[in-house]
């Protein structure tokens, strides 16, 4: 195997494939990429177990060359020192050839490295799924589901179905929904009935990963299901995760539709007030704030106290109340990541008692809901 | 205690102050800022036993007045808090009033803070020592002592002075020199005979965090030395550290002054060289790379060999060489710091043999040296 490839095009696909690379892993082979030279271009694959990247480099871009290929062929390339290579190089093409089977030459101006590689025969044979009939997503669409729910699934391994996000789709909507017992975020996708019904979980790390492989462009992604295993297809980058096991419990019921008080705030203040706030609470356990809702006053008070650093009251002036006046405490990180999640806007939080979950979501979203399980009061 | 105090430059204060707030202290009172409202301004300090740092911001800046005082007085305020806070707070202006003997109350727009603080008489009596013939030191000079000798300070405790950069004034010159054996930077300042002579080790810690503090302005800096203390008079600022104990090893003999051979070579091309060299390198104990002097070819060859990852070969054309050829091997590290404490500029290197220490320096500066000791060649 033998080719020259231009430095930035082969940066920006390492970049891509970087986040499949394990730091552990019991199968040293897998910290290698699988560096593929084809007739039609080059085939990089990476590999965690649950997570698998591939990705495409044709010989042309944009009409221009930008693989030579002298022979063809295959090896294991160790992927952290390969990427660090490339990345301090100093010159535009790189000359990358193997020799004596399991070595590979890495040339560009005056340096060159040799690194020990491993033959693609010790790699594990991991099979891309796909099939006839792919569901068409948005990439900003895709992005935005994963930003608005994936905070809200669970770190810890207790009910490991938890720690990923449900995917739903029945008819003609995509319900998607991560929570930890304690807070759920929900995102409903009307999609056009293009596929069979399915309910799978996906791995919360998997989303993170993938939304930083989805740019800013406004292609759309190709989605294929099979053996409890997803692949999403963007351009050239193929990206596969496991699914995973067990049933998804049922939300529907846990989220309230109609609610006793409401209020409406602006984003940045209610934002910077439970931020500040969140400077006391996070000295307590589950970082506790109180919400005080007094419509007479017009007004939100939030407020906490840590017998050991102090206390703080943030005032806050809601342009719109109905209902009564409702004390209610609650995680202040909650908030923070809930409205996080909630575009730049009027923010509506809506409540039904102080022992009653409460959601925010954003006024002029009425798909996206951040739900928030409160704490007793003292 | 009540004032009004301008948000954005109560936060220069605290950011210059916040150095020697500590993390960790048996003494709770240390993470506190000792707020001292006088009336002719606003006095901080903090300390963390090895560092204290001292600001005053007066009542105008500038003609425009900055504090309002209602009353004066004096509190110990929890550092991290309060400097968190008054960073997060909306608003131009913050009042700070104290009630109740040690509790403090922050308010700005709709915020309102109480923090538990301390009693000023809890805090310990830290003097400042100031007499009247301080030393003047232009404070990017200082600066540039630092950057060029201070990582080469030892970081282990087992020879505590070497933990520290010795200043050394006798006659019309101060020698600035940081080894922790295996290395060795020195710096050379001609001083007109102002003072006494001195012979000190200022902690490498205290150093960094003082060059933090030095902004690029060209003030000059008045230093005071006494009771085993050194103090640094920045404008409105005061660092005071104490020094180390122990007698300094002497290092005139230990720097060879004549060289067998020497090259000159470009800074980028050298630093990029070896930059790259110690991607292999550092996979070994003590980072190895090999130094190959090639005078017929008119070049220096960089080589590094880990048995587990690879090996690496960088080719550098040097501009200049005189005497033989050598093979030499040393730590990459070093030689990356090494460089880094030179100006953007050419590189001599100079060496006596293969086991004998070599020297790193700017070809326009011959004040600052840069001393490595080699390893041995297997």
């Amino acid at each position: 195997m033998k080719i020259k490839v231009d430095r930035q095009l082969l940066l920006t696909q390492l970049s891509y494939i970087s986040k499949a690379i394990p730091t552990k892993t019991p199968l040293p082979v897998l910290t290698g990429i699988k560096f593929v030279v084809a007739e039609e271009g080059l085939y990089l694959t990476t590999s965690d177990s649950d997570i698998t990247i591939n990705t495409f480099l044709p010989l042309e871009v944009n009409d221009t060359q930008v693989i030579q290929i002298d022979s063809v062929g295959s090896i294991i390339i160790p992927g952290k020192y390969f990427i660090e290579i490339i990345k301090k190089l100093n010159g535009d093409n790189i000359e990358i050839s193997t020799f004596e089977g399991n070595y590979v030459t890495i040339k560009c101006g005056r340096s060159e490295y040799t690194l020990n590689g491993f033959d693609v025969t010790q790699y594990p044979n991991i099979e891309l799924i796909k099939h006839d009939n792919p569901i068409h997503l948005e990439k900003q669409l895709l992005k935005t589901i994963i930003r608005q729910t994936v905070f809200s699934t669970a770190n810890s391994e207790n009910r490991p179905v938890l720690t990923g996000v449900n995917f739903r789709y029945d008819a003609d909507e995509l319900m998607c929904v991560a929570t930890d017992s304690f807070r759920l975020s929900k995102k409903l996708v009307p999609l056009n009935k293009l596929h069979e019904p399915f309910n799978i979980v996906i791995p919360g790390r998997s989303l993170i990963e993938l939304s930083k492989i989805l740019d800013d462009s406004h292609e759309s992604v190709d989605v294929y299901l099979a053996n409890n295993q997803i692949l999403f297809q963007i351009g050239n980058i193929s990206f596969q995760s496991r699914l995973l096991d067990g049933i998804y419990p049922e939300t529907k019921e846990f989220v309230p539709t109609t609610f006793g008080i409401e209020i409406k705030a602006n984003y940045h203040e209610l934002y910077n007030a439970f931020d500040r706030a969140a400077l006391i609470a996070r000295d307590q356990v589950s970082n506790v704030v109180k919400l005080n809702i007094l419509p007479e006053e017009g007004k939100l008070l939030i407020t906490a106290n840590s017998p050991e650093v102090g206390k703080v009251e943030e005032e806050v002036q809601v342009e719109m109340i109905s209902g009564g006046e409702l004390r209610i405490a609650c995680s202040a990180l909650f908030i923070i990541d809930a409205l996080k999640a909630i575009n730049n806007s009027e923010v509506i939080m809506s409540f039904n008692g102080d022992m009653r979950p409460f959601i925010l979501r954003d006024q002029y979203d009425e798909t996206t809901i951040q739900l928030i399980v409160p704490v007793r009061m003292e």
